[in-house]
């Protein structure tokens, strides 16, 4: 958010408190450990709220632009629920392609017509940087929704959220992430994210799929203990979190690679007799096969919770840049 | 709707008023006549209500998500404004096909995000069966808005609404049924519906379009009067229903085959002088032809109020399983 | 609107100020002065209203339907934001050309069915003349927004409006129109509107953009003083208004045409230092290189204004024609 044609106005603030109203949320790297802190506990607040009767009118009389260039149910329908049980509208704008971005406006315009007629925006786009370009021209806050293979702010507040609601605290955790680690934004924003605590992480791929070297670089430089592995043999038994992703065959060039990875890693109940009693079994889904059916009655797995929590998060992000909260 | 991946919790229960809070609404086969008395005077109470103040706020703070896996413009509209004038809010998923489904996740996982975000879920896919399978993976109640060829509850409900309310009553009638008896689902579900009273059935189609040999025989058993005939000329005179529907050209591999019968039952401003004065002509709409323009203003012509009908049995269905009447 | 069959019952009133409770908004040529002075004041207090509190429950329990037939990200936007902050509800029909239209339903079926739901109906729709054919059947309110190459009568109600707000008044005003004059449904409206005020105006094309002989005729017949030329530089020092519109690239048959007249008339920070102090620059967007992006902070560019003014005039109109004003 800034004002119009200005510089970005609030930035990126890792190191303090920020007041959330009015800030854009477009990186995990804006956000301190109190500011986790805080949208947590707004969270809670949220879903005891949700409990107990559904909805509130916190946010009566705002409107939400969902503004989406590519489909993903399931992050527009958290953001629509989201603002809709804090009593506010949305204006869904979904299959955009056929809009008037197909007659060639740029993001900047599409962003300030939408911002007249709406109080916050949320925006998914493939390109990597474009919720930063909308949120250096929009004078209403900006949320992304994610943004091509760059990042995804929103899940990864949720994910910390989730393993901060099923184990109870961050530090002092081994998480283990599973799957395609090089192209999976879900997992590089949770990585980054979890730098802000005193975690182990172990990074479960093959070669091929693992973390991209500057990450895992900044990573280190963190100070954090980080491992690489292709067995998830190797971590199966001291994990406290497995974060499973889906190995996403529209990255493969070579579909006989797809083939020869995409099964690598199940989680079968099996497997999950070698975890720990007390552990989360995490997956931002969609899932195509990485975990069996059968472990869903498992109480450790917590991806559908995952999900639910999202709600929550992205209620408490509505309301706080809403200035409500 | 059943609890996670436990058995089906509430069934099928043609024989008892069962309560409909938390249940499912996936076949018309599951409805007594008692659960459609009670469904049609809540039905009554909500057309009363949308006449005189056109909303409520009943359902308010609850959030449906109205999942349609293939377009139905009259439906999702319907079920929406449902929704809407009951004070609830919608998520509508529409277009589908170019969301998560395509990344390959299957329906059960759809449904359990989807009811992370929704207290109700309406579901209309392309396959017999589907709404079955969501009811069983919820925990939340599921309505079928249709699935492929099998069932469409909802709509065979309001249709019956729509006789009780034009002629007083459904026992003692002659219902006629025209056009493609052999594929309409609309057709299937109504006559279902009318096993529960004491009419008596006629269907009016060429030979190739005829009832399943399978539903024939399941009306029979039923103990109802079921004739069949090639002739419009032959209910006309005596029908008290005349129900018309649509030749589906999207259902013939032969398109001479459709030429040659898309036109034979036209429904004409003549024809209507032959049928009784007080009877009900109804159609589930869309018309291509079927039903002459010139009988729109025709008191007898039914089918713009079945349409109204539609929201005002929705409206009791939303608020009937969550528990609100 | 108009009783169901019958003849259309509320007609043009180009000369009186009828009450607009219950009226279709189908062309600018059924407005009087009266009719926009009304409306305009109505805007105003819409436009307070969302600046103090962001929305009003004046349309509480009122559904809207809107009914796209062709995309239009901005218009439809408008119109849900503009029901939304008004309190009511919203049934969105967009992408309709995969529902029941591609099963052959007819315009009329489709808005009989339509009001069945919903209170008033917005349409768009890709035939000229498609409006008042749908405003002929509706026994519902029916707004405009935009039938094919026809009208676009909120857009010219948006337009003078903003010139009123930008300006102070309308009469005495030098207004000209630059681009594809041809074909820009937008100009056609606002010329229409401006009839009814003392103004002078200059269509700025290259022949063979510029405006149809027809609506020349109209204008002059009309009395005002119309004038044509090939250059900007000919209006650029005198005009109060400049209304910038964008050459359609899908108008073209000959793409080589296009390539040539698309950057004919680029709006510069460097033209607008030859532009009066106090006027007003405006474009209906999207733009594609018409106006650079340098002028945008010019406090003379009044195109997102423009684009704000949009929801405040259909706020206003929503309100009028369902009587709550």
């Amino acid at each position: 958010m800034a004002t119009n044609g200005s510089q970005k106005k609030v930035g990126l603030a890792p190191d303090r408190l920020a007041s959330f109203y009015g800030r854009d949320i477009v990186s995990v790297m804006q956000f301190s450990r109190d500011d986790l802190t805080y949208i947590f506990g707004v969270a809670d607040e949220m879903r005891s709220l949700v409990k107990r009767v559904g909805a509130t009118d916190l946010l009566k009389g705002y409107v939400l632009g969902n503004l989406f260039y590519e489909p993903s149910t399931r992050t527009s329908s958290s953001f629509i629920a989201a603002m809709e049980r804090l009593g506010g509208s949305v204006i869904p704008i979904h299959g955009v392609q056929y809009s008037s971005v197909s007659k060639g406006e740029s993001l900047p315009d599409t962003i300030r017509t939408l911002q007249c007629y709406a109080d916050v925006i949320v925006l998914r786009h493939p390109e990597i940087g474009a919720s930063a370009v909308a949120a250096r021209y929009a004078t209403k806050p900006v949320i992304s929704a994610g943004d091509g293979t760059g990042e995804h702010p929103t899940q990864g507040l949720l994910d910390i959220y989730t393993i901060y609601s099923e184990l109870g605290a961050v530090d002092g955790l081994h998480v283990a992430m599973v799957g395609d680690l090089r192209n999976g934004r879900t997992v590089h924003s949770l990585a980054r994210l979890l730098r802000l605590y005193d975690t182990k992480m172990t990074f479960v791929a093959p070669d091929i799929l693992q973390l991209p070297a500057d990450l895992k670089a900044e990573l280190e430089d963190s100070g954090r203990v980080v491992r690489e592995t292709g067995r998830l043999q190797d971590v199966i038994a001291d994990a406290d979190v497995i974060y499973v992703t889906r190995v996403q065959k529209e990255r493969f060039d070579d579909l006989r690679l797809y083939e020869a990875v995409k099964d690598y890693y199940e989680i079968t109940p099996e497997l999950m007799e070698q975890a720990k009693p007390r552990m989360a079994l995490m997956h931002p889904l969609p899932r195509v096969g990485e975990i069996h059916y059968d472990v869903d009655d498992d109480p450790r797995a917590a991806y559908f919770r995952q999900m639910e929590n999202g709600m929550y998060v992205r209620m408490a992000l509505l309301a706080a840049v809403l200035g409500k909260v």
